[in-house]
């Protein structure tokens, strides 16, 4: 798919991933929200809670780095606890420090405040913030994420990361949303590459997927055009429509 | 967590993914099989359908092209169509190329021949097999995966793609299965942090995660203790228990 879009990565942080306890689900709800917001995501990485591996991702995708891509979103590892080094590894792989930000304290302090309890050291844990970040604010979670360079750190919990997307995105330039369309057939890949594979050469502008799956041991196939003009996919998606006589 | 079995990722393959359109499934299965069976997951990625990402992705992770893990599981773009390129891809890495397998073929043959349709040239794409590879079978599917190197090549589509698991790990050497127990405490992360730290340090052999989550506007905490020696495992959790006063 021909794109002039801001390329993205996701990098996620989380032991409970590649465990298998957890099934990822922040990415997945990125990507939607990216796609629909003019960024063009080109990788997910999974990564455990180990320093050496969250600088060589971070350094390996952001671009300010010398990195691949124009931006890169971070879920997990900013909670309180001895397995939360995100912000300590953010700030290695972007040559920088952390110190608790008074902006982030008086965030917590406020909280606290509210709820009636005190700021132990543990809940300022998360008030450490690399020199030089800006915050991330959520309406769930008094603890902040954070921008360093093009690197974006949100919090791994479903609800303080969508929250925090919600706050990012908005003050972020995207380009053109993405614009799809797609049709199920009764039929298996096989019986609709080729026309498939005419279509796609007669639209290189667009993305062209075929995704097999299985209904009570009978084969199908979902198609899907994509593509950031939405006249030329709704166009692409008449001419396949007509080769597989749907 | 201190392990001697041999390490792994996983490489999904597929757009859809990054589009947002379908949620990543087949990794998260292969990480629960992977931990049971004394496999070391320390790395998932999700990359496009495009070549040069894939074999840059391939030469990074698989231990046989001088990458970083003993064994590498991909995951889809094996079927017949025009965007289906991981077998060029993974070929092209591993320094050879692709041709029609005649065992490959054969099992197709065999399937047309049952459903009494005929193996058209593309179904036949499906026996495209880099040379050097072995195939890996499935219950499911007529088209096969394969191996080379230390890269086990797996079909997207989830039925498949498990058929493809339940055959190809016990044929592969795996160490340990990891341990886990898991205690559910109503109390925020913050509250927990300092027990935490303190049974992490005297238990260095082990694995000690902290999962926050809310629930009706209350925050909790899965505890999580994971190790290859059960009595260990115990062990850390007794010593986590009374720390917490649980």
């Amino acid at each position: 798919m021909q794109s002039d879009n801001p390329t993205a990565a996701i990098l996620v942080i989380g032991d409970e991933i590649l465990s298998g306890r957890t099934r990822e689900g922040n990415a997945h709800h990125l990507a939607q929200v990216l796609n629909a917001t003019g960024f063009d995501l080109r990788e997910i990485r999974v990564v455990s809670d180990n320093q050496d591996q969250i600088v060589a991702a971070v350094r390996a995708l952001d671009s300010s780095l010398g990195g691949t891509y124009d931006l890169l979103f971070t879920s997990g590892g900013i909670g309180p606890t001895h397995d939360d080094i995100t912000a300590d590894a953010v700030a290695a792989a972007h040559g920088t420090t952390v110190e608790v930000s008074p902006d982030a304290r008086a965030l917590l302090q406020a909280r606290c405040d509210r709820m009636g309890v005190e700021l132990t050291p543990n809940r300022l844990r998360m008030a450490r913030i690399p020199v030089g970040a800006t915050l991330i604010d959520n309406a769930v979670s008094a603890a902040p994420g954070f921008s360093i360079g093009h690197t974006h750190v949100m919090a791994g919990v479903p609800e303080v990361f969508r929250a925090m997307v919600d706050w990012l995105i908005p003050r972020l330039a995207g380009g053109r949303p993405v614009q799809s369309l797609s049709v199920e057939v009764r039929r298996g890949e096989s019986d609709v590459a080729e026309g498939l594979t005419e279509i796609a050469a007669a639209f290189p502008d667009l993305s062209l997927g075929s995704y097999p799956f299985r209904d009570h041991d009978v084969w199908g196939t979902h198609l899907v055009v994509r593509g950031l003009d939405g006249a030329r996919v709704a166009e692409a998606m008449g001419a396949l429509k007509q080769r597989l006589s749907l």
